[in-house]
């Protein structure tokens, strides 16, 4: 114990508490109708994929409390770090709402402060948009709802921003598909606040070339592999991406490079060359589609695939999602970036990405999410479900 | 000590050795003769670039014995692992012979072995023919030598295989450039045992072209790097080498990438690209020349020099040459691939490559020598330095 422990104007150094700390629970449930300041608290909890235990914890407390309030009750279920939580009214529809649990890396922007940017206020922190403040929305409006028209379900998952293998929504698709049961399903991913239909499909391949090795000085002894992929370039080069309309909305494709790679030593001539070449494709096409155009294009080439994610058509044609449209109020747009709405659309179920942020900011040092946008995605989701309670 | 050890039948463990073994430097002595036994003795004492002390200090001691001998004496200086010895005969001529000591790593092959390949008799080892048998022609002629018509420097170095800057024959020409001068130059690297004079010039160059990033799902938001790359490939596939003639040998040339490197994520759209090009430029032109003419056919692109060796003319036209090629009896052929001789040139020694060996078996898990050649070499080249000895 130090000398000043003992100093009467101090006071003893380890006082004990008059009250127990809040919990992360406690702290989240008392910003339950404050969106922005939620956004900032959820934020405050790390969450780096793989690490989502704590925060699934303290999700998982407060959708308990918000059964036990006075909305309707919710069935909870936990697989993993995923939390399920569903209304069983009865009602003719049920709309699904899933968000991430998990950020990238946090860049030193752990714990979340308050900005003034371009004279709007906002919550500047890793995951603030990608996506917090949709999360914040899910909870929000969860405890807001008292009579919904439609059913809903909660699905807040882990292991969104990592391989493919290890998404949490893949893994409740698997274990419990009768969980992800819905006419309707809504990703809270940044979308401005505004309606992304379905998404594009992706697909890469490896485009290789070979030759025969030889010593770079008597270079006509071998045969190069890099020179001899100079028309698979050419190809590349010129191609011009096509914009495929998908139930009346324009999906724009991408064509590119995205790695190359060939060379044995600086005196030798390759006998290898790889391009790695990403496809994004319309969704009115498969996978095997998207295949055989690049075979097409890359004819006398091998070409190996080595990833491949489906497309989802945007689905807004059934009247349930004409209905979020008219909710929202604002036009559909199409989704070029692949999502996970792709894993509802391949369970038969018609999604959309909705939610608060600017995805321009995902995963940058910069990240962070306009505060009014949080509230009005908030009105918005609960206009959709609770006409009454939003008006 | 186990009770083996005293049994009556083996005795005792470590018997005292009733006479010293033979250091490096005898068991090498003993082999003077035998060329080949002298090679795969010089291999059976590894020296992998950096590593060369051990044999430098054998080959120094050595070289002290035969100086001490009946042929004339020798001069010896060490710098580092470098050994030069040189004879002070007053001849009108001086001839110098020159070979690295060590080899590039080990690959199983040491101890040497003694194998019959094709008919022929071969001794397999690591350095074999790059370039312990241009040594054991060396130390067999050094040896040989009683009352040569040319004084005579014999140059032995380290650090040949490895980066240029760590070269033992450039630092001696750095710190001690009067131990080089001579009228001509012989080069010991594998040359089956003929004559190849000079060497093209290398170059290497990084063209690089850049882009701006973009997600790969937004390809039409940024610039693609490598299908910037297209036409830089295109003229490297297109391209058809120059053969020169120079002193009356031809230099064919060779230009090729060596290298390609771009890419950021599976996802990104990349903003750099680099291609290594290698230029092999025939000794009549300087690397000025070679840069401008790559600068002139990547027109439009960054074109940086990452590395430039001149290279050497044959020199085959002054009369000491001559009297080499004479007294080897083979047309001499022009060396494509660079090698220490143009350090000779650098310095205005007119150099040739003169050694045992085929050079497609350096740094080969399969290298190896004919022992036949070896021999074959060392009489020719106690042949011009020793006319009446060789008849």
């Amino acid at each position: 114990m130090s000398a000043d422990a003992s100093h009467p104007d101090t006071g003893p150094a380890g006082a004990a508490p008059t009250e127990t700390a809040p919990t992360d629970t406690d702290l989240l449930e008392a910003a339950l109708t404050r969106p922005a300041e939620l956004t900032a608290r959820l934020c405050d909890i790390p969450s780096v994929s793989g690490d989502e235990a704590r925060l699934a914890d303290a999700v998982e407390e407060l959708l308990g409390r918000i059964s036990a309030g006075p909305g309707p009750d919710l069935e909870i279920v936990r697989d993993g770090d995923a939390v399920i939580a569903r209304t069983r009214l009865g009602r003719a529809e049920r709309v699904l709402v899933a968000g991430h649990l998990d950020t990238v890396p946090i860049e030193g922007n752990v714990p979340s402060t308050r900005r003034e940017l371009d004279g709007e206020e906002v919550v500047w922190a890793r995951g603030a948009c990608d996506m917090k403040a949709g999360v914040a929305m899910q909870l929000v409006t969860a405890a807001a709802l008292r009579a919904p028209v439609r059913d809903v379900t909660w699905v807040f998952y882990d292991h969104e921003e990592v391989d493919a293998a290890l998404n949490g929504l893949g893994r409740v698709a698997a274990n419990r598909p009768d969980l992800l049961e819905a006419d309707l399903a809504v990703l809270g991913e940044p979308s401005d606040a505004g309606i992304q239909g379905g998404c594009n499909g992706t697909m890469r391949v490896d485009v290789r070339t070979t030759g025969v090795r030889a010593h770079s000085a008597r270079a006509f002894m071998g045969v190069n592999a890099i020179h001899a992929l100079a028309p698979v370039l050419a190809v590349l080069a010129a191609h011009e991406a096509e914009t495929v309309t998908v139930d009346g909305l324009d999906y724009r494709e991408s064509l590119s490079a995205v790695g190359i790679r060939g060379g044995v030593a600086g005196n030798v001539v390759p006998d290898e060359c790889v391009v790695s070449v990403n496809y994004r494709f319309a969704p009115s096409k498969s996978g095997a589609e998207a295949e055989a155009h690049l075979r097409e294009l890359f004819a006398g080439y091998e070409v190996e695939v080595t990833d491949l994610s489906e497309g989802a058509r945007p689905g807004l044609d059934r009247p349930i999602a004409q209905a979020f449209v008219e909710a929202i109020g604002a036009e559909p747009a199409p989704k070029l970036g692949w999502t996970d709405v792709a894993r509802f659309s391949a369970l038969g179920v018609p999604a959309v990405n909705f939610g608060p942020g600017n995805p321009l900011y995902a995963h940058k040092a910069d990240e962070h999410v306009a505060c009014a946008e949080v509230s009005a995605a908030c009105r918005s989701l609960l206009a959709f479900l609770e006409p009454e309670r939003s008006r």
